[in-house]
């Protein structure tokens, strides 16, 4: 019998509590040993509660049980639940997560500590909640090399701007209606400004090409400006407008960026709707692969946590093989600046066309009555200092969202 | 350093070859091992290949050698192919396939003889080509009761049926034209008869359920009666055709189908088009997850293959845990005339609203010029038994094809 003690009883937590109760007869079956909850750690207290009796306030009494063989960390944050953690592997746990947060920021130190104690740090839930895609893209396509990995990470940006695509709705009342659904929070910052995004694409970029990226190092831009008329010009294009975070290898440098993308309805991107996430890796042997699925909730990120304990369960006694990275040299990240795009703009100004052919020559106008056009393929510094060219000779700037290129 | 045989110097094995080759710096990486191919294996010569000097045409060398720890079979079919993975597993090696035949026909058999020897076989090339979808089934997902898997599993098939919808070409002139492209065989039995995507929804089921579904206890009907006016007839109900395998859990049984289906346009595998593939898998925790990619080809295929010989490495030695299923008890695959279906039917009629009515009251008529309706959500046996009252009525019934509900 494997005993578990969960941190922090909150949606995810009491989650995983509820797949390990419900569907033990397929987890004993697939781990060939029963798991148990043993304690749930909260300082909250929940009177009533069916696992009232497992909850304890102090970690220490977990650190020091030798019976607690693994730790499900869902606290979230770094503050906390990055001590408990350090203690917990310290303490020679197992540790299971779905805190994009830690793991983006201290997953290099954390996979150390628990690799050098032959342990498991695993964190399948913290990108695409559910969506198995991080034991993929280590293990099924460990044969290739990685060329791009471009996703639609997050949820609740997802379900707005398929809200003001489909329904015409604005940026301010999709977002409301998202807060109403309890897909987006109170405060949206971490959501509608990219920032979890972020943390997903720099995990995925950290296993994909085994060095770290910092999310600070990541240019990042929300999805606060766009509005209706960038949606309606995108549709001129057949194109939709989503987030998109994105990891570009180039030699030995990684380009890195989330950023709303004009993606095509050819692309299998593009029918990402709602909360859904959407992965597409491109390898040199596979080609592309798409992982969709929902990114977050309860019961789908709980999924992805109990997968972690059962393969913890599974390899026992065995020799770990963490997927681990390495500090990053100087300058592995590349300026945004050099990322090369077409960028759909739009502008308005007294004569368009003339004063447009003067900066970009030829370039092709979707809409005169919108202003918009789309600027060459070129290195987005290029593009963004022809652009204040053109506010020079009296051109007011929208908007530029930058086209993702079909593959 | 890790030796390997490969069987069959194809498409699939010399593509195998090549990804060792070319990619041996993440392979070696990722396995903590090199490895290296030793023996190929055909009746065929090869002058002048890179590989000329490792092909024999004996297998009991490569039987007897003990450093061959990994056979891949990449042969094909249950003839040869089964008799030298049988003796590569007597003889104390591993074995990796691509071979869907022989996985759905005698996986019960090999995995058993593989298990009692604590050795692996693995077979993620066999469903999906590149695409990772039985180590997410059976490893990321294990969390889960699965309620249903619904898959367009055959690229051919696939590409023929984008070529009718999006470029209204003809089932015959498609065909001709995946035949030149190389995408179908010179006899396309196989494929446009469901036969290929039978063999992957039954491994699927196998290891998603735990029991052995034979081939041929499926009903399996293929895309060769589809025509132009069924194609137009689902685009005015915003759907597409598509050749679905698709298994769905019912208490102790599993209602299991390869069959045309109508997918509304807001369904992910709706946009599933040309060779690529897609999985969708409906878990109880997790909700829908989707799995898309290339299905076939060289280098994808390989790429999954690869993937498998890497994994054998990183757990030499240590105790496997093979994804196998048990033979199944009598009466497990339900009757394909249980399984329940709204269908959309063509037929030609004197008075088609008339006596539609009294068969099937209150039915919806898409087109009364082509006379195009969809039947109430009944049994398929019952739905049959219903269209036979009409013939009797002088209905003249061109096609009925199932639609996939969305879930």
């Amino acid at each position: 019998m494997v005993k578990v003690a969960i941190l922090g009883y909150g949606v995810v937590g009491s989650g995983v509590a509820e797949v390990i109760d419900k569907n033990s007869s397929p987890i004993q079956a697939k781990s060939k040993a029963s798991i148990v909850v043993k304690y749930i750690l909260d300082i909250r207290d929940f009177p009533g509660d069916v696992y009232e009796d497992k909850i304890i306030k102090d970690f220490s009494i977990i650190e020091s049980d030798p019976e607690v063989s693994i730790v499900v960390e869902t606290i979230g944050g770094k503050g906390v639940a990055y001590d408990f953690t350090k203690r917990a592997i310290l303490a020679g746990k197992n540790v299971v997560t779905s805190n994009k947060e830690l793991v983006a920021e201290h997953g290099v130190e954390l996979l150390r500590l628990a690799q050098e104690r032959n342990l498991n740090y695993l964190f399948e839930a913290s990108v695409g909640g559910g969506i198995p895609i991080i034991r993929p893209l280590t293990q099924c396509l460990s044969a290739n090399h990685f060329n791009e990995i471009s996703g639609i990470l997050n949820g609740t940006t997802n379900y707005i701007l398929t809200k003001m695509i489909k329904e015409k709705m604005s940026f301010e009342d999709a977002l409301a209606e998202a807060q109403e659904k309890g897909y987006a929070e109170k405060d949206p910052t971490a959501d509608v400004e990219g920032l979890d995004a972020c943390r997903k694409i720099c995990i995925l970029a950290d296993l994909a090409y085994g060095k770290h990226i910092s999310p600070s190092q990541v240019y990042t831009e929300g999805i606060t400006k766009i509005t209706r008329l960038d949606v309606d010009c995108a549709g001129k294009l057949d194109c939709v407008i989503k987030l998109i975070g994105r990891a570009v290898k180039k030699d030995e440098q990684v380009q890195i960026i989330v950023a709303p993308h004009l993606v095509s309805t050819e692309s299998p991107l593009s029918n990402v709707e709602d909360v859904f996430n959407g992965i597409m890796v491109d390898g040199d042997a596979i080609g592309n692969v798409m992982f969709y699925g929902r990114g977050a909730g309860r019961l789908p990120t709980a999924s992805a946590v109990v997968a972690d304990v059962i393969d913890i369960v599974k390899h026992m006694g065995a020799e770990k093989f963490v997927n681990s990275w390495d500090e990053a040299p100087e300058g592995y990240v590349s300026d945004y600046r050099e990322m090369e795009y077409s960028f759909m703009v739009r502008a308005t100004s007294d004569s368009l066309k003339e004063n447009l052919n003067d900066v970009f020559p030829g370039c092709e106008i979707i809409s005169d009555s919108e202003g918009a056009f789309i600027t060459p393929y070129l290195k987005t510094g290029d593009v963004l200092a022809k652009l204040e060219k053109l506010t020079s000779k009296s051109f007011k700037i929208h908007n530029a969202i930058r086209i993702l290129k079909n593959n």
